[in-house]
């Protein structure tokens, strides 16, 4: 049978039409234009579903279910979008109006769970039933698959794992409160920290990077740091124990497989994978007495989107 | 059919023996003498389960299965009692040992899990089907139910909220780790807290209060609290926050349908429990848009390790 993969982001929308082995037939990407009322973005899909199995060679009664990820709250159990961050979606009861184009079933989730399912599924967390999947992004998204299933709790509401405490009272975080993992270990607040470095060090290293890039970055510390940069050692040593506590503690909750490293930051290779391990392996609950937890990056980059909204499908 | 239940403690062993509704025959009580070679409490334990069919007048052949709650790292899915703090019990295979003197099926779990499935199924949670259990003692212990199911996570090393983090580099823990939610909400943290207030305030109630108790316990700033005194009412607006702090970390990964407290900490009633609950309303990720999250007290206090031990069996 076929499956068909909705990647629903703020300025593009990606399908891709597989086989139950996440094999790609065929692959492609449209604008959002997140600024339009839904039935029109919906009618788009709908097309883009088509053109999907017109390019594959398909027939549409081929395709056995449709899997759609989307950014927000989304209630899979209704089919309804509660709210999406970034695009124009309030209570968008998007199964609902897709099936009057296409009518299979169509399942949706949270592009973060869709992310985590496509890899638990295809990726570099196939053959386990219980991942946790963080994207060290804007923010920090964390998509938990329990016994093989997507942990979504109650209207779709769960799994903000950005949004557990790191530092009570700490930075604030977009959520309205204060120390949220998301706060310390996201892309952003990595840029944040590296800024504050740099204006305390007016030597380092940092500052002949970020000029080369043209900005600051999540490389920027990084860079100086494999450099030998002290003062960029010091933001990338920090920041290695803010994303290692968060991980310790899903950890200590789930227990899962593996964690699966997501983001541009998961580029940064063994000098940041080993160091969080380390530290994963050190501080979880019980030591060695329990299951050690591996933490891996994750490798379906792209396609994770799409294949894991096929994998909502399976 | 009859169910046993058994709720393993370091001083206590209590037994139930109940039908499917949680509706008690039969109950009773022997002590652990946790310095034994564990075959000889194991001896014990069936001692206990036959001694509880006698009572209620059933026959052994009668109890459907057999369910037993035990601290530690509990091994369910093969029946082995990994290690526990409490008892001198480490890679015990307690089930197949069981067997030996009354073959029934035979389920384990953690005793913050088992209590956490007694209160889901027969206490404050009944009807619900994702639920957080939180006891505040000792350490903070927490039993997660998801879509009906325990989370117990790899080798049952899983849901260890109490050492999620609350303030990274924070207060020393006992599981070698800083910052724990643990390390903050524990009514022995709670105890830490009220004393060093007491040192630096030496005209507060809390002086008042401990003496007539002969000691500074987890009740001591709430009784200077609920008198007016300032001191007595800043450790308590702290600890409620840290309380409240870990709960919402628990709503924004898992959004059950209610949290329940269990633990001396949740007889302190309405004043401390609508105070967690505001803050839970008010910091939860999303707000308003999400569902709400009703924090509750636990209900079945000395019962809930036997109930949840016969809810492991249905």
């Amino acid at each position: 049978m076929y499956y068909i993969g909705i990647d629903i982001g703020g300025m593009t929308i990606k399908g891709g039409l597989t086989d139950e082995n996440g094999k790609f037939y065929a692959k492609k990407a449209i604008d959002t234009k997140p600024e339009r009322e839904y039935p029109e973005i919906v009618k788009d899909i709908a097309e883009l579903c088509k053109d999907l199995a017109a390019s594959a060679g398909v027939d549409i009664s081929e395709v056995a279910a449709v899997g759609m990820g989307i950014p927000g709250t989304i209630d899979s159990a209704k089919g309804v979008i509660t709210y999406s961050n970034n695009i124009n979606f309030e209570k968008v009861p998007i199964v609902k109006e897709f099936r009057k184009y296409i009518d299979v079933p169509t399942r949706i989730s949270n592009d973060a769970n869709v992310a985590a399912l496509g890899e638990a599924r295809f990726g570099s967390g196939k053959g386990s039933k219980d991942v946790v999947f963080v994207t060290l992004g804007t923010g920090v998204g964390t998509g938990i698959i329990v016994n093989g299933v997507l942990l979504e709790g109650k209207g779709g509401a769960g799994a903000e794992g950005g949004h557990t405490c790191l530092k009570i009272g700490g930075e604030p975080c977009s959520c309205g409160k204060r120390g949220c993992w998301e706060a310390y270990a996201s892309a952003t607040a990595l840029i944040r920290q590296t800024t504050r470095a740099m204006e305390k060090n007016p030597s380092s290293l940092m500052h002949k990077f970020a000029a080369e890039e043209g900005k600051v970055s999540g490389k920027t510390a990084f860079l100086a740091a494999k450099a030998g940069d002290k003062a960029g050692q010091a933001v990338v040593d920090a920041y290695v124990k803010y994303v290692a506590e968060g991980i310790i503690s899903m950890v200590n909750l789930f227990r899962p497989d593996c964690v699966l490293i997501g983001g541009g930051v998961s580029n940064e290779g063994d000098y940041f994978m080993k160091r969080v391990q380390r530290r994963v392996n050190r501080f979880s609950y019980g030591g060695k007495r329990n299951p050690r937890v591996e933490v891996r990056k994750a490798e379906l980059k792209n396609d994770a989107g799409i294949l894991g909204a096929v994998a909502l499908c399976l």
